[in-house]
């Protein structure tokens, strides 16, 4: 009898994939950051959906404050829409809660959403509230559309070998507070599309070494990773880096030849923000393989 | 200190709704089946958009066919197009289950999935896996897409006083069956809209008792009830057809003059399926009050 902790998270999506309908539209489906569907097709915009869950006890604490708990929720899948160098616009929130839940503590996770939604322009269209029993963990569900213009998005599998490998900011040790608090890269994503658009890009949820491989293989290529270049978080060693997963930042895959310009201009546009080049992308079979980073049903 | 179940349900997401930044569009904003949006100003359509979740130990049992399970979780969702005579077409399927879940769980689960998707012509856009502590009970939540024509649209609150209430189908007991496998009402729902606009519409979820003050509250209205002529399941009683929840019919009012028109016109379209008067709005403040039906934090 297999169970999900014996194939792991990307094996059981293909599987299920492969059993029901899937979108026909060009760019759409599963396996990128976001699904993009093409509902305007004479116009410039391209529309995203995204949907992301938290549980408590894997994603946040009990006693971790409600009103951060309520702008991860939310930011997640902002840094997922930023991955693809969109702009979100509308959010829908299901919150599946023990009945003796305080309301206190639900309104506070509402105002740390609405602090995120404020923070970066979009707005509640919708939720669904309901009761799990009680021994159960709380589930917190986000789902969210937004738009990107045809020119500018930015996927995972349009890289080619040879293009760069760059991480922005620094990776590891979410866990002792940034995992709560961080800002996703809305901003610079939107940079980058407008002036030094990526032959590919993705956020980094479940660290380096699970997602790396998976912007590799989307893209039919192989890795190299320089270890020893990675942007660590002070305090943090490489194998928190590559593993603890949550760090939000953006990978970047970019031609070689641009990427002194883009580095130039980086410096300039986002003073004190790091933008790391940590590995190139190589034909597919050659490279390094990496293991680790988080697998949602690894236990 | 309050909790959840001292407030129940309504009472909550009114609270909620103050504390974050709301969608300015008309016709827009929690409260409805469906979020309305307007991404197309210039064209015939809006958009839909709704969330929807299930328990396991709520909504289904862990020893109910998953199959089944996966034919509910997206067809309550088409239910919830319908009541605003909307067309679904994308779905995202966020699931959160015990790493211990068996792998075939999940796939007979997608295959009804699938199974509902191809029925009501809808693709799966995208999704979310992820794990929750063994103990804890399984959630599956289901967002979709949907357009609707602007002269098409229902809403809960575009009803007047005087204006007749009807419901499709039969009411109650559908926990013995129905609730795992009843069929959207889209099909009658466009039929509606096209040849006897409702004045107002909406899906019964939780129960007449509970759903049909909310249409009357959103309207502005009271109401009558007519409990004797309450289309009751067989082998129901009539608290049962108003309290149950999970009928997934339609609750309809228009207008008096256009309610012998619409049943002559019903019997020819849909026979066998029952099209019933169940009682009026009435001016606010006058009429019955109904108690009971589904809170999902009664307990």
């Amino acid at each position: 009898m297999t169970r999900l902790h014996d194939i792991g998270e990307d094996v059981l999506i293909d599987r299920l994939i492969a059993l029901v309908p899937a979108d026909p539209s060009p760019g759409a489906g599963p396996g990128d950051d976001c699904a993009v569907v093409d509902p305007w097709p004479d116009g410039p915009l391209l529309q995203l959906l995204k949907t992301d869950a938290m549980v408590a006890g894997i994603h946040f604490r009990a006693d971790s404050p409600p009103r951060a708990v309520g702008w991860k929720a939310v930011a997640r899948v902002i840094s997922d829409i930023a991955a693809m160098a969109g702009t979100p616009d509308r959010v829908l929130v299901t919150i599946a809660l023990p009945a003796a839940t305080e309301v206190a503590w639900v309104e506070d996770l509402y105002r740390g959403i609405g602090d995120c939604l404020n923070a970066f322009g979009c707005v509640l269209a919708g939720g669904e509230t309901t009761r799990v029993p009680e021994a159960s963990a709380a589930v917190i569900s986000v789902s969210a559309t937004g738009t990107v213009g045809r020119g500018h998005l930015a996927l995972r599998s349009t890289a080619s070998a040879g293009d760069v490998l760059l991480v922005t900011g620094r990776l590891g040790g979410s866990l002792s507070g940034k995992h709560l608090s961080f800002t996703p890269r809305l901003r610079e994503a939107h940079w980058l599309a407008e002036h030094h658009p990526p032959s590919a890009m993705m956020d980094l949820s479940d660290g380096l070494a699970k997602d790396l491989p998976r912007l590799a293989r989307a893209s039919s290529c192989g890795f190299r990773l320089d270890r020893e270049s990675l942007p660590v978080t002070p305090g943090c060693s490489i194998a928190q880096a590559l593993g603890d997963g949550e760090d939000f930042e953006l990978l970047i895959a970019m031609p070689a030849a641009r990427v002194e310009p883009l580095l130039r201009d980086w410096a300039r546009a986002f003073p004190g923000m790091d933008l790391t080049v940590v590995g190139r992308l190589v034909s597919a079979g050659e490279g390094d393989t990496l293991h680790g980073g988080w697998d949602h049903f690894a236990g």
